[in-house]
């Protein structure tokens, strides 16, 4: 059965995450995986399952998640891109079909991925409001020190046990992960970008990293302080889970020919 | 009575327009001068008339638009912005209060204006859909020839009688205007923006004049076909009018001490 990768985009505002949800007896709610899986039965017709990379929160953009079904009804690669956009709505498009192994996993299969966090800051009035990007950055209405943060980003690379920066888990799985890159970049006065990049992200990982670097930003921890909370392990000493709206999923790499870090 | 000048932005996206409409017996429309006037009033605590530079269609975006209004209550330019942006929604925000002379008419005074269009264009399939600017920029489903609409752009330039270029009009108010600038820039692959500013713009004639340069791009018509388009004064002979949602009021200057044309 002919195996397909799909790579993803879309704007997270409208969406109530990736993961489909159908409560019993309502109506099934906005998901990526839900309005995905509806365009492509309408493809092939047939029912279709869709694996996702990455299951992104309400809110959350990506311009590069990556998801993967099976099908009997082989459609050449050069149509599916476009017969699919044909059918997704304006804020959801296909970027690039490719067809893969029937073994491709897109979870396991993951080396590395990356995330970008919008963040616009400041005191109220000290900078113009950023409008045209409001669903694509997180506000904090304090000013932020970027060296301070950035400082501290990079107490978070290498491999480190992430269990104090993720909600409390079941124990079944693993906390240990690896962090290759982590960059606070001033990109214009009061907007700044947060890149991190790893072999894979815990439940609220990305957002509760960067929620405390804003602590730190703020001058109410020292970088110096992400050491501690890390071998901590307890939820309790890291800092708030960020907003999820400026947190974008731009790339998932699985050591494709030809394919490096997009960013 | 002290005046007041306004420099605006909004998202164009979920206005019905700058001018306020209140159809009797029906609930007003959101408009920008409506929500703005609304606004203005709940800070100075008595109605207000906000006059506008340019009276945007529905879906046209403002970097900045100039408005001024006059009230008896006094504000401390310093907390104007920040009091009208606290009660203004997401996608409408002051970026700047002036204090300004009595006599000043937003409309009249305004020297230059510039738009700007953002354009996407390329048979589908050819480009990747670009999501996150969807609002932004009009979509043209086919190739466009970048360099025939800049040689059609300039053709533009100084000052013509714009009759062919506007919707039909009541001949009380002179067609003549004077265009400045005109480029027509890629700015990466399928994605182009159109600048434009002159001494004013008649209703429609921005929408007109990147509709006839399409279809330049496009190659249905001959660059220098423009001549003969202006001096035809015929709305007939120009290009359809281009969708609304690309556009963007980007400036009005007033040649002010120590500004300039800010593209």
């Amino acid at each position: 059965m002919p195996r397909y990768k799909l790579t993803i985009a879309y704007d997270g505002t409208s969406f109530h995450g990736w993961q489909k949800q159908e409560p019993p007896g309502e109506e099934p709610l906005r998901t990526v995986q839900g309005v995905l899986e509806e365009g492509i039965r309408s493809v092939v017709r047939e029912p279709v399952v869709l694996q996702g990379a990455s299951r992104t929160d309400a809110g959350v953009h990506a311009r590069g998640q990556v998801g993967a079904f099976s099908t009997n009804t082989p459609i050449p690669l050069e149509k599916m891109s476009l017969a699919l956009n044909a059918r997704l709505p304006d804020d959801l498009k296909v970027m690039q079909a490719d067809e893969v192994a029937s073994s491709f996993d897109p979870i396991r299969d993951a080396l590395t991925k990356g995330y970008r966090y919008g963040i616009s800051f400041g005191t109220p009035g000290t900078h113009a409001p950023d409008l045209f990007g409001r669903h694509y950055v997180t506000s904090i209405h304090h000013e932020l020190d970027v060296e301070r943060m950035q400082d501290a980003a990079t107490r978070f690379l290498g491999e480190h046990d992430f269990a104090s920066m993720t909600r409390i888990h079941h124990g079944r799985e693993s906390t240990i992960r690896r962090i290759d890159t982590a960059h606070v970049s001033l990109i214009s006065p009061g907007r700044l970008q947060f890149d991190i990049s790893g072999n894979g992200f815990l439940y609220n990982m990305v957002r509760t990293i960067a929620g405390t670097l804003i602590e730190v930003g703020r001058g109410r921890r020292e970088p110096e302080a992400i050491d501690d909370i890390l071998s901590s392990l307890d939820r309790q000493e890291a800092g708030p889970t960020l907003a999820p709206q400026g947190l974008c999923l731009e790339w998932v790499d699985y050591g494709d020919p030809g394919e490096g870090d997009e960013t």
